[in-house]
């Protein structure tokens, strides 16, 4: 038997045969093999074109349209292996792209990747192993993502090969992902045409443009069900129209019109600000890049761009509110990003569960808002994908968030939970529970309230209070004597006038805005009464106390669990560094607002000097 | 004519061909090169043995012994250049051993180095151009080091084998070397018998013993003037004699025997402290880490062992006491080290000139009480070797003060400027003038009064004031909202204990301790009132103005230079990134105090929120 991890899926506990080259031929063999190891008798499986990625289940038949009936499939043997009921009614995904955004580079490494290298890239090269990346392919499709970018926004010369001499490779590594209905997207390099002796990148210059079709054409030709180009232009020191003195829309729509013939789409990434910025100057305030930058280019993309914006206006932080520019832009096709690469939430050390984050932006974003949804991903060639055993309840738990966005997060987590480990009722309780909670102790262990950022640079694992606060990010928070954050009310950075009024209303006074993002809006005194009558100090060292003690009593729940090995041992090992990590968070921060603030705990607890 | 750089003898314009292979062809090839180019008639040149390092110079003849012959020649040369008289009656070196320590890795990266990659190392290969290490002779020579140790004290697997497989080419680097009355030094890796077989390296193994015996042996055969070996042992995650439960002594006299035959010196780093310190821990103090594990050991070394000591407790930062290790072992054969390279002094961007701080350290420390004297090289590939062409300075001042630790700064840094520059005299007093004041300047904008340490961590280049704050490497300065600083005396953690009681008394209380070390022995209130009556907080805000000011005014005086190129531009250049780098230590750091004090300057210059 194969010694491939079965994540969540330990039911199909055989690889799938290299032979089963469609996803018909996967769904037939899925049911064969789920129903034989579940003991049941297996269902009719109806497969109806007409029905395309949706599907119906009832106990004896499972109808579906093309990769609709291995969805459907996937779904019936989920819920049967849960003895949960099916799902009534005709099943269709909300977002009709479901993408995977992997941050591989060509040399193997991953940036921000906390689960191992590359799965698929080693050395230059396009090489992975047959049966893992069929079980990925199991994995993706249970989940119903479809759509998988290979490699790293970040495009170097050598990853700029993919579409050109690297093709073929890539076609097969397509061929490899198809009879899971999981489409490539490929993250090309906006000045690639420099390399080819083409004298500019200028998006109007005809030539620039004949470049780009002519290579459009070669890769359709390859591979005639590529999903679509993702450029990160401008951003972080690449290149972009800026260069050329053109705008986002005018670099974008360049590059959708060579690809629109072959059916892709050309996802644009709105991660534009100044990251060279002067600590010094306060008329700057990063979370206002991505609004000014792409607002006022609203109704001016062509259909097959769609605008991917990162859900909060920062960087992935434990909380954020929408990015305003997710309001902002109803005449453009829009993604909203959210990263499951825990990067600056526990790197796959700590746990923490997305699932209810998700929900919370669902509810304040309306999700018909955006087009299509996108994740940067958290695997890797570790054994078990994810690094942390419990980090694949994410990947999971995005494919179930992007295909309903109002799913509950507890059903999610007790469905994941129960699929991989099948533990005694009251310890899948605990586990559900643990999940569930997992964000809330992170971010009280962390920069809380709202506050973001107190991370190590570079690496962005473990507190540093003033790791960013005289750098060229744009990310700071100004603690002194007397109080902390930035104000980003209409009477500060203005940053609240770029929510529509009603959203707006909600966070322009320290009184109306949700404690969670207090010091995300406001500066306030460390002697400012929360609605609890609590002081901001007071708050901030119990939250540092009390999520430190979450972390502590998670250790106790995940110790009471009967895991399987290696998972056992693997989050046991974990937990004991997020321990250490959630005692650091705990006391490096309550030190550093102790010697601002002169503030005794009110409870006397051991402050450091 | 030779494009290579002949940095502080322009007169001796012509590389020194490779049939100069002893001291005495060396010197009569230089006198000759050099009395043509000057316009005056060569002395003779008289060997006399007896004299060894030492000479005597006349206006019509140079007497001096092997190598001192070659020094008095230079000596000789330099005068009548600089158009200065003679020295008067019998010269010689004060210390013996006057060495380089070069921090180059063999596959060609120097650590701190911040004058391009290694002269002699590249690709795990031993490489260099004849022609500019024999210029690199000639430099050594004519400021009269005597001794350059090649490789890193951090000794990798590849470093191991300079001593091994590598051997005949370090022999070659030695031939090249030797005409300039230059003996090499090895680092050497402590355990390195576990790599040959030998299932231990602890120092009372007779087998280790012996496998260091065979390879000293065989080592002095291929060299036989070969100085030393040089060891970093149990310091910074090194091996060394702590892990088999041995002394330090045990583990030097072991190596020092192997190599005593031969008459070689082992020279011993006493750089040991916990560098994985908790930052809540209060009860250790770094500082005092060096005398705790060496002080008890006076007396214990073999006569060949050199037990080498940093000139302060800490790490070359701009300003510490002198490292009470100095005092405490008056029978011990003891080095003093200080660093060339500008690690925490500027980084050969900004300008420090050392000679002023070294006649400090002869005025505090007895030079009798040292053996030897060692200096981290701040050399590299660069085609000037130092980076900023004033770097060299130090160099040329190192060699100075190692053969006279009373040497006046200012003649020193006079001499170099005349022969490299040959400036009118307004201008050559000018920049003997900046020079002199460069560190003063330095140390005014960047961490001033003894605190040290607000540096970047890892690259310890710029501002961070809460860079180490909270990390592993034991160097706190516990700002808080009142006070900054440790308090180092017998009340606090005891340091000022380890001196001699009339250097104790110095540092014991605030009022008797200079201002530049204030906060390096005590904690103080922002509002404690210095000698002249400002307030400290007020004394760190002047200083940081009147630094970068001072950096401001630096610029002036460089630009009415009469440089010629490419010293201009290269000075010019970096003076425009020290005058940046001066900038944001000013405001950082007035930054990071007004938030921590809410103190206004007293004279209402711009301090940033």
């Amino acid at each position: 038997m194969s010694t491939i991890r079965r994540t969540w899926l330990p039911f199909l506990n055989a690889d799938i045969p290299a032979a089963c080259d469609t996803p018909i031929k996967v769904a037939e063999y899925e049911l064969k093999l789920g129903c034989e190891n579940l003991g049941i008798k297996a269902p009719a499986l109806r497969v109806d074109p007409s029905m395309g990625e949706g599907y119906v289940l009832a106990d004896a038949a499972v109808t579906g349209g093309g990769t609709g009936a291995l969805y459907g499939v996937y779904a019936w043997l989920c819920a049967k292996a849960a003895g949960d009921s099916l799902p009534e009614g005709p099943q269709k995904p909300f977002w009709p792209l479901r993408m995977l955004d992997s941050w591989d580079n060509v040399d193997g490494f991953v940036e921000r990747g906390y689960a191992g290298r590359s799965l698929w890239f080693e050395g230059g090269e396009l090489r992975w192993d047959g049966p893992r990346i069929r079980q990925l392919g199991r994995m993706l499709a249970s989940a119903g993502v479809n759509v998988l970018s290979v490699n790293n926004v970040n495009v170097r010369a050598d990853a700029a090969r993919l579409i050109e001499d690297k093709l073929p490779d890539l076609a097969r590594l397509a061929e490899a992902f198809r009879p899971f209905g999981v489409r490539l997207m490929v993250s090309i390099e906006f000045s690639r045409p420099l390399a080819h002796g083409v004298g500019t990148a200028d998006p109007l210059d005809e030539n620039v443009g004949k470049w780009w079709k002519e290579r459009a054409d070669a890769v359709w030709a390859a591979i005639p069900d590529l999903a679509g180009f993702l450029v990160k232009a401008d951003s972080e020191h690449r290149p972009g129209p800026f260069t050329y003195g053109r705008s986002h829309s005018e670099g974008a729509n360049m590059l959708a019109r060579a690809i629109a013939p072959h059916g892709g789409v050309l996802v644009w990434r709105a991660f534009v600000y100044n990251c060279r910025q002067d600590w010094r100057d306060t008329t700057t305030d990063r979370p206002k890049a991505a609004y000014e930058t792409y607002a006022p280019l609203d109704g001016q993309f062509d259909d097959n761009v769609i605008l991917q914006v990162k859900n909060g206006p920062f960087d992935f932080q434990v909380r954020e509110p929408v990015s305003p520019t997710l309001y902002a832009m109803p005449n453009t096709r829009l993604a909203v990003e959210v990263q499951l690469a825990q990067e600056y939430t526990g790197q796959q050390i700590d746990i923490y569960a997305m699932n209810p984050m998700w929900r919370e932006l669902t509810e304040a974003l309306p999700p018909e808002r955006a087009a299509a949804v996108a994740a940067v991903s958290n695997l890797g060639r570790d054994e078990n994908y994810t690094g942390h055993p419990f980090a694949a309840a994410n990947l999971y738990g995005y494919g179930r968030w992007a295909w309903d966005p109002w799913v509950d997060p507890r059903a999610v987590l007790r469905r994941w939970a129960r699929l991989t480990y099948r533990l005694p009722e009251a310890q899948e309780d605990a586990l559900v529970e643990l999940l569930m909670n997992s964000r809330a102790v992170y971010e009280k262990y962390t920069a809380n309230l709202g506050l973001g950022w107190m991370v190590n640079p570079h690496d962005h694992y473990g507190p540093n209070p003033g790791g960013y606060e005289y750098d060229l990010w744009g990310t700071y928070h100004k603690a002194n004597r007397d109080a902390v954050g930035i104000d980003r009310t209409a009477n500060g950075t203005g940053y609240t006038l770029q929510y529509p009024p009603q959203i707006r209303e909600r966070y322009e006074t320290p009184e109306a805005c949700p404690d969670n993002l207090k010091l995300f809006f406001h500066r306030l005194r460390y002697d400012y009464r929360m609605a609890d009558g609590r002081t901001l100090i007071q708050r901030l060292y119990d939250d540092h106390f009390e999520g430190c003690a979450g972390a502590e009593a998670m250790a106790g729940v995940l110790k009471g669990l009967d895991l399987p090995e290696p998972d056992r041992t693997e989050a046991a090992q974990r937990m004991e560094a997020q321990i250490k990590n959630a005692r650091e968070w705990r006391d490096v921060l309550n030190t550093f607002f102790h010697r601002l603030s002169g503030a005794e705990d009110a409870k006397g607890r051991k402050i450091y000097d």
